[in-house]
């Protein structure tokens, strides 16, 4: 199995810690979006949407979108579970994982922070006020998702699910953008539960091949 | 069963089509998000991410996000299917989803194009490009996706799956925005076949109790 991951893409860190949970090894290959190495003729072949993750399985099976990676590693790899069995909860892991991959990270990708800067000219502030307002509104609902529910190590139980897998990474990125996280003690303590976790540990971007610090 | 929906939400557009696919009915309750009613104490405690569209079934349960809403609806009522049992073609129907789902729909979305026009004073003719370049991007890895591929009525086959289920709003809102779509043959071709279909044709938005022409 093969990974093209860039190390501080939130999206590849999403399927690095799915498959350090499931304890599948894989080739790590480094794609540097920062200087578009996804826009190469090589890479387009392999990947038309021009973005990482991209999951090429032994017998050459290739998959984009980290959340189909995702469920399709769920379903090959059975153990352990990123979703529950229960259809109810199952979809409210879903819910809020799509919260984060739909709402916040779309949004904030680094080619549309280009795209304000190059396209629309924004200023430093303007996009950074940008990146700052989507991720409260999204994080905002995520809150008080949470902290309707009983309190538990992980966002919705004892293990890890899908819906840590996309907090996770997004909470490290709102960090490293300077975000006020202060409004939301549910997520900071689901976060600073997850980190200690050996999976999240070895899938963060400080660990990968390609880290520039 | 009961679906908060805007006529002209595309994520709306998606859940109504799984309900029409499914045979299932339900009560419509319009929230006109053009006028803020999602964003009313009362609707925000039904649904705190402060979107549509979002369910109640009949016991009470609520889901928000229109794709966790379909898998669970897929579930629920599992003929007829939504996604492939295949785990590699049920892989590529979700990839191709999430490709429209996260890769165009959120950076587009009423609350990002009001942003723009509120908060960073963006032209009408700015905005328009905004649009029509992010739809070009995901259209394109889309055609791309389905070129590639053996020519079938829908996206993934000789029935509708989930990839259909987002394509088509997604198609009829680029539409409705005046792009230009034809570098898109074989999304096209899709396009018009399954607008026949009895349940995308109910699940449209001139089909809705809300509809404003």
């Amino acid at each position: 199995m093969k990974l093209y991951s860039f190390f501080n893409s939130s999206t590849s860190y999403r399927v690095r810690i799915a498959l350090a949970l499931k304890g599948v090894s894989y080739e790590y290959q480094g794609v540097n979006i920062r200087i578009g190495e996804q826009e190469t003729a090589d890479y387009i072949h392999l990947n038309p949407a021009k973005g990482v993750p991209l999951l090429i399985d032994d017998d050459g099976f290739r998959l984009n979108q980290s959340l189909a990676i995702i469920e399709y590693l769920d379903a090959c790899f059975p153990e352990p579970a990123l979703l529950p069995k229960d259809i109810k909860l199952r979809a409210q892991v879903r819910a809020f994982a799509y919260g984060i991959s739909c709402d916040i990270h779309p949004i904030n990708n680094l080619r549309v922070l280009k795209y304000l800067k190059n396209q629309l000219g924004v200023t430093e502030q303007q996009k950074a006020d940008w990146y700052k307002h989507w991720v409260a509104e999204g994080l905002s609902a995520a809150e008080s998702v949470l902290s309707a529910r009983e309190k538990t190590p992980y966002c919705f139980g004892e293990q890890p699910s899908l819906a840590d897998i996309c907090l996770i990474p997004q909470m490290a990125n709102a960090k490293r953008f300077g975000c006020d996280l202060s409004a939301y003690p549910r997520l900071m303590e689901v976060f600073e539960h997850s980190i200690k976790h050996p999976a999240f540990m070895q899938a963060q971007p400080e660990e990968q091949p390609d880290f520039i610090k």
